[in-house]
């Protein structure tokens, strides 16, 4: 078992029916297991500056300033519709049923910034893909996507095949 | 003009007409504001071990995870009811209009746990109250709740005068 593993606490049907969802509380509890997977995820990143880690609503706001930190980059919010306060620039993405959006302030990337997308889960990748676009709208190059974990059987990966992905954990 | 004060951004109407709404977006997204940021808020914490920083959702989270990483603490995340998948403890706190409530893991904090609640603005501190108490009802010592910065006007430090509250900012 990796030694980030351990801390990941199996949910039984959560947040519905039929779904195992892996719960990170007790990774971020322990000092030990935060520190640890901090390291990892920092070590995946390639070599050369990173201007910008996005952090996806609201894990990813988790280990994203902690990487931010630690890549000693500025740190960038992508959020739900209607919760950045100021101007937005958003990006729609299919749901199984429907769509939803992502947006992120307009300043938030320069031209020609390097930039890490990080959440804590790869499921469908349909967020961090809309991420990704919204980073290469407002001039900017993905760097990498890394997240904790990938839900392999969602088959996230196809929707970044542009792009560098790394997980800690694949489930 | 505090070094961490040229990075905050006023916002009119945000989220409804009539509030200012401060903006921490343009603190994290540059590196000196963020590192300035976390660094102020490191030297208000007691000496002494804390063994848990709570983030309040989801702002909370931005630099409560970044001030246990420097505290070499654990990471708990306090959360609006429905979103934590384990077992959970919950609080309510009365609203301008209404109720609402904060929840917590009830594996969160262990008895005798030195306890720091973090949240980006103390406004009526209904939900940082809230907090403490639970930290209380699972044997936890609230050492200090910190705070970017204070709404002054909505008396926030009235609710919690048992406690040690430190803002980096004052409005």
């Amino acid at each position: 078992m990796n030694r980030i593993e351990q801390y990941i606490r199996d949910i039984q049907d959560f947040p519905k029916n039929g779904i195992l969802f892996k719960d990170i509380a007790p990774l971020l509890q322990d000092h030990k297991g935060l520190s640890a997977c901090l390291s990892e995820l920092k070590a995946m990143v390639p070599d050369g500056q990173i201007d910008k880690v996005i952090g996806i609503e609201s894990r990813g706001f988790l280990f994203g300033t902690m990487l931010a930190k630690r890549l000693q980059s500025g740190f960038v919010l992508a959020r739900k519709p209607g919760k950045l306060p100021y101007k937005t620039i958003a990006q729609s993405y299919a749901l199984e049923y429907g769509e939803d959006a992502i947006e992120m302030h307009i300043d938030a990337i320069q031209k020609g910034d390097r930039v890490l997308v990080h959440d804590d889960v790869l499921a469908t990748g349909g967020t961090a893909q809309a991420v990704c676009k919204l980073v290469e709208t407002l001039g900017g190059e993905v760097v990498q996507c890394n997240f904790i974990m990938e839900l392999k059987a969602l088959n996230g990966r196809e929707k970044l095949l542009d792009y560098d992905v790394q997980c800690v954990l694949s489930y």
